[in-house]
């Protein structure tokens, strides 16, 4: 497919101070627009990143059909711009948006737009190491019209900003039972608007208490653990490493998750990815024998977590430089992406 | 509080066809707006109805913090215009806003507003028994920030299109155990974009089977019936009228509903608000007790359903004519909107 360019008359990457950058302030120079009409997607253009203009009665706003991804690219010590995996999310788009009521998208615009985008904003990829540049997908239904139905008019875009290292300050977490993020029959493993629109009260309620973030439980027994909200989560028990499985469709089906869980297959760890109940992690504290405990995702990688909060028990977890398995695999990763070792699985796509 | 208006240089009013009116496609010629930025609403104000312009970073596209409410202003045969129980979907669009961590809005805008803007586009209002004007209040989300955290920058709008008489052609309703709507601990009983986003791809689905809407189960058991999606649902069962009571937050507290069993209450007809299991529904149909079904919400206001689809069951209802309960229901609720009769219960706020 043909992907009309029109450039920024002025770039505005002199205000791209990378050693101070923020997050989700500062966008690089141009997006990625395409809408999908008549029941087929028009040509894609890349434009210079700015405001868009809509009906106040588009149906996105009012029913909620919107959804997204999370990717990474990164400079390696060579210059070098590649995309962690950006297949692993087009794939999880067009999951997500067959669950939503909204078209697939062809790899021709996600993946081949993607990469026209992120060469023409190269200088936007940070080469420092821990930083990235990261980029949002996202599609939302643009039918001018209140009537609640399925809509027919969308609009794919990607937008890109650059990350900074991202400082992995331990986090204390929070085992949620009253407020419940997803359920069977539900959109819990899209990447939908609503997911995260229905968290922002649980998150805002315990950060007053002084947690990070929600461990989410399942919705009918209150006891089988789902995920972080924004991270798959993972625990060392023993010596195996044991996370929720994903068969209910209540988990987001991390991309992080799946490639930490192959590296540690790889290494030689046994994974188990079964239903994982909070009382067994609570006896396997007890016991002594929780060893590590980490969120993954795209935005953290690999997020440590210092405190389990489980109905009145503060579970504290090691000292982090003991923690042999979740520091080995963040070391591993970031060696991937950075090309300091072999890419045997072929996750950094080029942007050529 | 103040607002400042601005009015259409033309009014669009000669576009408005009301013998022929087609609900979402035309909007009156204003709409309210209000902004939420430093802790506080700014000045709201009238303007024009069109497109508004916002960063394709606004977090409500990506996260859906979104909310709405439908509410109908009618012309009685004097011309005057009233609007039916606004300060219900005022209390129910703080509640709302309070479970998706948004701020609450103050009367003087939703209220004060909302008349206000009535008032200028009265003519919008159709005069013909049955027709209304649908006033669509809706927040959402406007931080530029693609991060995930609740927002800090909301705007509040209200716009209205003319709704022709609806026809309440009986619908066949499919029992829906596969997917599910709502949740303890989730975010059912608010109008949250997000729940109307899940019920796409569920409705699509269904349509494709002939039918017109889903009745949705509760996630735990699949036999406690919550609602038809856009409306809540009543059974009559022998002289009784049973509803599904709201306790566990997974159910839309419909004002519609409510003027539905304070009007049947009144009349000395014996109301059950209590947890209803579809197999009780069944057996009550295999006894020939199933007398009447319908839904209530502000759309269709009652809308009879002629058959119920569950598990390989077909249950058609009795002829509508035969239908006592609803069929006074739906004519009382007109005459008190349309002024045929006394509006004891002073439902009817009038716009001066």
């Amino acid at each position: 497919m043909d992907i009309s360019i029109s450039k920024v008359e002025k770039s505005r990457i002199s205000e791209f101070d990378k050693s101070n950058i923020k997050f989700g302030k500062l966008y690089a120079d141009h997006m990625l627009v395409a809408d999908y009409e008549d029941g087929q997607w028009q040509t894609p253009s890349i434009i210079p990143f700015g405001n868009i203009t809509m009906s106040p009665a588009i149906s996105s706003i009012h029913y909620g059909q919107s959804i997204f991804e999370g990717i990474k690219a990164y400079k390696n010590h060579k210059g070098e711009v590649s995309i962690f995996r950006p297949s692993e999310n087009f794939k999880r788009f067009n999951i997500s948006a067959k669950r939503m009521a909204m078209p697939e998208i062809p790899s021709s615009i996600f993946i081949d737009g993607m990469k026209k985008l992120i060469d023409l904003d190269s200088a936007w990829v940070p080469d420092i190491e821990g930083a990235s540049l990261y980029i949002r997908p996202f599609m939302f239904a643009t039918d001018e019209f209140i009537g609640i139905r399925p809509a027919g008019k969308f609009r794919f875009m990607i937008i890109n900003s650059p990350a900074g290292a991202y400082y992995n300050q331990p986090a204390k977490i929070f085992v949620q039972s009253n407020y419940v993020r997803a359920f069977k029959g539900g959109t819990g493993f899209a990447k939908a608007a609503g997911n995260y629109a229905a968290a922002m009260l649980p998150l805002m309620e315990l950060k007053e208490k002084g947690y990070d973030q929600n461990l989410w439980m399942d919705g009918v027994h209150h006891k089988y653990i789902h995920e972080i909200g924004t991270m798959n989560v993972l625990f060392v028990i023993g010596n195996k490493v044991v996370t929720p499985d994903l068969s209910e469709g209540t988990i987001l089906a991390g991309i992080t998750r799946d490639s930490v869980l192959t590296l540690l297959r790889e290494k030689g760890v046994t994974v188990e990815e079964r239903p994982v109940t909070i009382d067994e992690v609570k006896e396997a504290y007890l016991n002594g024998e929780l060893k590590e405990a980490f969120g993954a995702g795209t935005a953290a990688v690999i997020a440590p977590i210092e405190e389990l909060f489980y109905d009145g028990l503060s579970m504290t977890l090691p000292p982090l430089d003991q923690w042999e398995i979740s520091n080995w695999v963040a070391k591993r990763l970031a060696d991937i992406r950075y090309g300091n070792i072999e890419d045997t699985h072929h996750w950094m796509e080029g942007i050529k």
